[in-house]
């Protein structure tokens, strides 16, 4: 069994080392022009930005170290946010530096469970910004960037502030995703429970509680996040942009709730569950009850007439076999009578 | 089994595409005027407003994503705005635009289950109010047109934001219905609990307590909507209306508190229906044990009799069986009064 | 069975429209005069009225709505403050209107179940305090009418703002003798429980618990409707008489407590009925196997020497039988003691 | 049962009537002066105070009203101020009125259960400090009076407000005590649990959940009385002594601190135990099971061979006695071996 | 069994009179200097510090009281903060005085079973900070010692507040550790849970709780605490160094809300145990029942082909106990049929 409340934890600056190639993804863009350059290193990368364009630098991979801190001191980053950056177990948070600011978050997905990667978004004062994603594992960025290409929606006409909220309204609403799909495993469980429950259902339920567990230790801080960016005093991002913030923080307030009421659920859930159990036993119960009730007085009956006595005259009665019969049959119909007005049959 | 937690929330926006015809009404009044027109086109209905009058227009049907656009440009309405018309799984929520105010509320009603509807309540500058109410299900509003029509209560008397504020309040009265209902259903499953519970009832339990969960996510949102209606500065709502607000928000807080008091309710009840349970085992339990306690000592000594030793002096006494049958009767009766004393019968 | 929540709020408005005689009830004082009088129209109270007195008048029943209407208009009384008047299911509630203040309370009393009645308090400007009892239930009000006769305490000596002050600490204080009468039912339950608990004590207990969410539902309001007379900038309440209302604030926080004590209690309650309950099954259980592990063994011995078989050495030797008899017997002793061990005798 | 939630609240006001002495002890103090003096008449006290000295006036038994309204015009003490002290259900609550502070507390201590007794500290302007005690069963007030002969500590050096402070420290402190003797009381509940649980184990936890109640409803409050000091803008308390509060505010904190962990625990407790109930059915059940399994194939082998068909050749064989023997024996291995697997035995 | 829960509060004060010997350790640095030196007295220490460096003292084992008057005196400490220092029993706190301020925490570390000792660390206006550690078992502070003296990080660059901050970090990041191991221990036990419960699963559930709830009063305090340092007007941190402690409050969050997720866990956990205790129970009971079932109705057969009676026709006939047998194997293929369509088998 895999611990799902502390994975992302436990699991976390272990491989730092290991320097992985890093891949740069350099997009510009403004009303008119669009462009889109990938580099292996940073420098390369800076040289070819153009004026009159907002900058969208996005990072793959942070297990570089080097690469980093080489980043960190071209756009003069404070030391505390790269540790931030490079730490995977963070908790969500926004800070506002002076000439910038961070927001990091968690990327959930579901892929043979609950997975988290992390995505750092940093917001510069020259209409740049840079986004640091853990490992390229969730696609949610790539649909931001066709819609820059296409020209799609607003993103085009706005600023960088606005494309650092698209990348945070991209990651809030992948959360939407992954409770649809405990949603469904939800549903299936509740059928099982009023099926036939066994002890897997038992397991299942234990499950789902750990996800839900996990899912709220991420959820809560993205509240806190957003309300933080909006109450911030930063003058990066736009009156204009506030307003799309307010959404997201509706959003994310939609799915606290959710995952609230999911709780909730798995709660009840778990008494469905165990009153189940106790109503087999009851039935288990019944029948044990009724066939002990049936045959004990009967097999007391013909335990008598196996007596060895001397004198027993029923014994000898041509019709003694036959009576005893009879008196059985009518005690078994008298108690089957009985069960049937206790409801037990 | 259908999902009620997140059925809202999972078939939404799925068929946005089909066109629907939208059907709008245009109602214009003051004290001494009254107007009611349909049109199907939104143009045709602005041509037809008067001056003097306050002007309410409800779209009924929101799946003509075009129409929606145009309402959108002619009232200059902001794009997210019209996204959260749109979007039927919208949290509740009150916001503040410069030259009008939105509260997008949810109707709810009772139809083989608990239903919600969206509505969503424009106020524009120039005495105009405009709905657009999901699907034409929930006749709620008919009920003000009526009033309306017949001059009755103070809505001819005061001005738009005083319309506003009678749709409010007839969303949240219909509350009081789905409330009365639940009410109902839970008192039948309280009799079922007191009379003869079985598994159904822990299924229509587990039911009610989904329901709950639901009403309940349904219902908080609402109480901070109208106290930001009340804390927002806009100049479009009266200080003679804002008492009004007052009242509904008593509402909303005691459609909360009767939620939270149904939740515990049912909470006692789940208890209740597992103790229940227990007597239950408890009772056919303590039938197994008198029937075994009876009838094994009884059995045993008959077969003391059915032994086939060649010695066995009792055997050949002539009241060996009339007094063994003696020994069995005391036995008998003395366990009787046994389980008399332990309260067992 | 009652649905003990909901009664107050669905037995409400219906029968508004049976016209019931009114009494109105006119109190006039000051430190050295007291005049009581009772009328059944409003204007010929008005009429009696004396300068230089504080005026105390008291309207019994609330179904004649014409009267009540006439009233609002002779102290121009807000049309909303009229309809809380009115409905009955109201929470309690504090508002404070430009020329008077009201504080709508249930005056609570136990007769065969917890019972409720509306008291609308309504505080004007000229030395006058209007009050409206929804039915003339609960005599709490006479107390003060005495103590105004009689001229004991401060009533006398101080404005119409203490005479509203002392209305609601009247109806406080009736809070108390509810919840004496609901810790005497407590202890009571709590001898059951720990006496004899049979199906009885589970349906008190959750009718207990049923109370105690009313009685829940009903106080808390009652603090925020203090609180809220506290902060109100109205100029009715001198600051002589807000140090009372501390006083009040006190009592209802102290009410709160122990409701919330009691539902504590009453959770623990159930806890120790469903273990007692487990406890009794398994003493059921205990003798059910001493009794099957005593006689079943021996059972099949007897059985065994009930055998046919033509070569049975056993049951040709003379003291077969007798050694038979002492074998049972000495594993009828070895088992008790083995019980007795086990600590289950 | 004695009801300890409510003990302290009906068993209130009732015999105020009877009045008993009261003892006046005067202690007149500075930093080279003592004096400690007995009366049992307040003007008798009052004539024997002495200029330059900080006087504590400590009342023990408040049953005579005449004198505490003597005491109360003497000092000119609110009317409110005087019920709150005669009134010992009163909740703990500070107040700050004009020419004096007051703070009303409970003093607990373990004396065949828990108890209570209120504590009034009244601190004048003219550096005098007023305490009622209830009765005098808690010696906490000596300790300070010991100190204070000898010089012990600060509390010569320091005013009449660090006195008052020392009384409330005292106070506070005597909750320890009560908090470690229910510390143990719950370790040997805990060694029952764990050892060999029964009912008096389920009578005891729910009684220390009751007090768990009780105390809560007496610790919470002290925490807002003594926020309330700090809080309060009377100049009777000197900054210096503000300091000392602070350090009895982080005590109080704690003692709830440790009542909620109590709480916690005994909530766990409860839960062991009914699993324990759970586990002790469970093994008598198998105890049951594995008799029943054993012996009724056996049972039922040695009935066959008790048939009295005229055809039944096993009956005369040589070895069909024997070899019945066999079969059952390998019988009852193979069900031993069974049971082993199981982990039955 | 060992009181986790008060073992830090009640084994304090204790054994205060037991004068150890005390090390000061003092450790002088600035960016080129750095010295270490160990005292017994706190004169010789004080007479030995340089100008121009930053000064730590750190002083093992806080018995020696009058050591701890001597220094006290020596730095102007205001009593209540020695009281605190000496008092291991202490809440965690922060409190700033006029030229110092002083954080009182617990380290935690895990060495069979939780254990807590008390750190408190002092910071004075001349870059001096001076930290009292209640015994020497906890090496956090070694750690730090060493970076200082390789000059690592940033410690050797900032200032004395630096310093503080680092030991605070130091004692904070030490609670990760312990999570660490707890984690692992919810996982050994959660796979116990799935395998093979027993009575020590239990124990052991229960064990962890109350260490939670041990945890959980360790750790909400230290939120606290860090908020009020970021709070606080004291001069003596700098604002670059606020900017850390940020940092550390983040930890702290994340800290507080892993705990609580453990007690989600380990209330499901609970759950768990007793529905798979229930589970079992079943099982037995099925065994049980099918047992029973089988063999009571054969051994009522045979018994009644056992009687004596003169006339019974099937006796003689020839094929009558081959026929009986037939009988017999039909019933019990039909109910072994059955019990596999009641998935009992």
């Amino acid at each position: 069994m895999n611990s799902t409340v502390l994975s992302t934890e436990t699991t976390a600056i272990a491989n730092e080392n290991k320097a992985e190639k890093v891949k740069i993804t350099l997009v510009e863009f403004n009303e008119t022009e669009y462009d889109e350059q990938v580099f292996t290193d940073i420098n390369e990368c800076v040289k070819h930005t153009k004026k009159n364009t907002i900058k969208w630098i996005n990072i793959d991979g942070i297990r570089d170290i080097d690469m980093i801190e080489r980043i960190g001191k071209l756009f003069t980053i404070h030391p505390l946010t790269l540790e931030d950056i490079l730490n995977t177990i963070q908790r969500p948070k926004f800070e506002d530096y002076e000439h910038y600011v961070v927001a990091i978050m968690k990327m959930l997905y579901y892929n043979n469970g609950l997975q988290s990667e992390q995505l750092s978004i940093l917001l510069f004062e020259n209409n740049t910004v840079i986004s640091f994603q853990e490992e390229h594992k969730c696609n949610v960025l790539d649909t931001i960037r066709t819609n820059i290409r296409q020209g799609k929606g607003r993103i085009r006409k706005f600023g960088a502030d606005y494309l650092a909220y698209s990348l945070i309204d991209a990651v809030v609403d992948c959360y939407f995703g992954v409770l649809e799909k405990i949603d469904d495993d939800i549903e299936l469980l509740e059928e099982e429970l009023v099926g036939d429950p066994d002890k897997q259902t038992l397991t299942r339920l234990h499950h789902m509680k750990r996800q839900m567990i996990f899912l709220r230790k991420a959820v809560w801080p993205l509240r806190e996040l957003i309300n933080n960016i909006e109450r911030s005093e930063t003058k990066l991002i736009k009156q204009s942009t506030t307003i799309y913030l307010r959404d997201v923080l509706d959003h994310t307030i939609r799915i606290i709730d959710t995952v609230e009421s999911f709780r909730d659920l798995l709660s009840s859930m778990m008494d469905v569950y165990l009153s189940s159990t106790n109503n087999k036993m009851n039935e288990v119960m019944k029948v044990l009850t009724i066939i002990t009730t049936l045959f004990v007085p009967l097999t007391f009956i013909v335990g008598v007439y196996g007596m060895n006595f001397d004198y027993m005259p029923e014994l000898h009665s041509h019709w003694g076999y036959f009576g005893v019969w009879g008196v059985m049959i009518i005690i078994f119909i008298v108690l089957l009578i009985y069960f049937k007005r206790r409801k037990w049959l």
